[in-house]
């Protein structure tokens, strides 16, 4: 019954870990919808939400079936707890990619990010989707070093973002108020979903060391 | 022993009600500052954060060590994986409400919010203070009623933003770029506000019936 029951929580961590490579490519594709102006990828990703909802509830299920079964206890404990909230970190990003093609969708066949800003959304696209990718190596191995890195490009992020409003409220902003609009928003989104592919390699660090990394150096998302 | 532990649960239940109360008075005192251009109550919002995030990772705790001591079942497992989440879901509210009064700090003396936008963001701040009040007796009195309100609430939360973006986007807007922009996020956080108190309700119904409410109406945050 334990291998059984090791087997059914590593079944659970490889799913999880899948379910960051849909995410990844929810990101990916989202970045192509808003970028290349690209109507299908954007119907894509927002279709493909239901099924990181889907794959959402499937792994509280189990994660939640093992608690009630089992009862683990210490690092197995602290893993399956874990697993409950990456799940939702997840299933948010994939929201926000989802409003990333919406947005996309919105505006098409009109571009929604003005020439001006695409190289920083390039960058913000590009950190985004490797951060994701980076938090499903993070998880699949437990790997501390894949989640200081996670910490780095988070702050990556951030200055994106900064960037970002300088050129949106600097005087020679010339494209109006709907696009700043977008930009704002779709800005927020991809900071967002840094800040959850940021706040999973947190969570593996807890995992793995049973403390959370330390708070003066790494703010709590 | 057994009694002890149901003690503690309720311990938890009680300060997680508590938490609420903190949270829904950081939100009131977010948007005075938003609206009565009030600095001193932007500072409060956003030192008081560093309170919620404390008793976010005091619950916590305790919720994991009752799990890892305790090996509750059946509905009282339900109980304090909810805890979990819902705690999570509380302390995003307040960082959220420390993002709004971020913003009113940012441009003061300025207000943040153009006049014509006053209307509306007096009826957001209404609308989700008081979700995040309803939400703590959700969860005091496991009270399915007040969750059914909270999910017609979160409609009105929408259909606020959705007058907001007509204004942002309507050909008569004359507050310029930034204020666009401003506009955008604060009502961006306001609902988001919204949307976790609807979250915990959600988890309240799951928690009291086991299920959690048909997606068809009540589509999953």
């Amino acid at each position: 019954m334990r291998d059984s029951y090791r087997e059914q929580l590593d079944d659970i961590l490889t799913d999880l870990v899948q379910m960051s490579q849909t995410v990844s490519t929810a990101v990916r594709q989202a970045t192509t919808a808003l970028l290349e102006v690209d109507i299908h990828a954007a119907e894509k990703v927002i279709s493909s939400d239901a099924d990181i909802d889907a794959a959402q509830a499937d792994i509280e299920a189990r994660a939640f079936s093992l608690l009630a079964r089992q009862a683990p206890v210490a690092g197995e404990l602290r893993t399956v707890v874990a697993t409950l909230r990456m799940v939702t970190e997840l299933e948010r990003m994939g929201d926000l990619a989802a409003h990333v093609a919406k947005i996309a969708r919105l505006r098409y066949p009109e571009p929604a990010v003005p020439e001006g800003l695409r190289p920083n959304f390039v960058r913000m696209g590009d950190v985004a989707e490797k951060m994701v990718i980076r938090a499903g190596q993070t998880l699949s191995e437990r790997d501390l070093d894949s989640a200081q890195e996670l910490h780095d490009r988070d702050q990556e992020m951030d200055e994106l973002r900064r960037d970002q409003f300088r050129l949106l409220l600097g005087d020679d902003w010339s494209y109006g108020v709907e696009a700043a609009v977008d930009v704002a928003l779709l800005g927020r989104y991809y900071e967002r979903i840094a800040d959850h592919a940021a706040s999973v390699a947190r969570r593996v660090i807890y995992v793995v060391t049973g403390k959370f990394p330390d708070d003066e150096v790494w703010p709590q998302p």
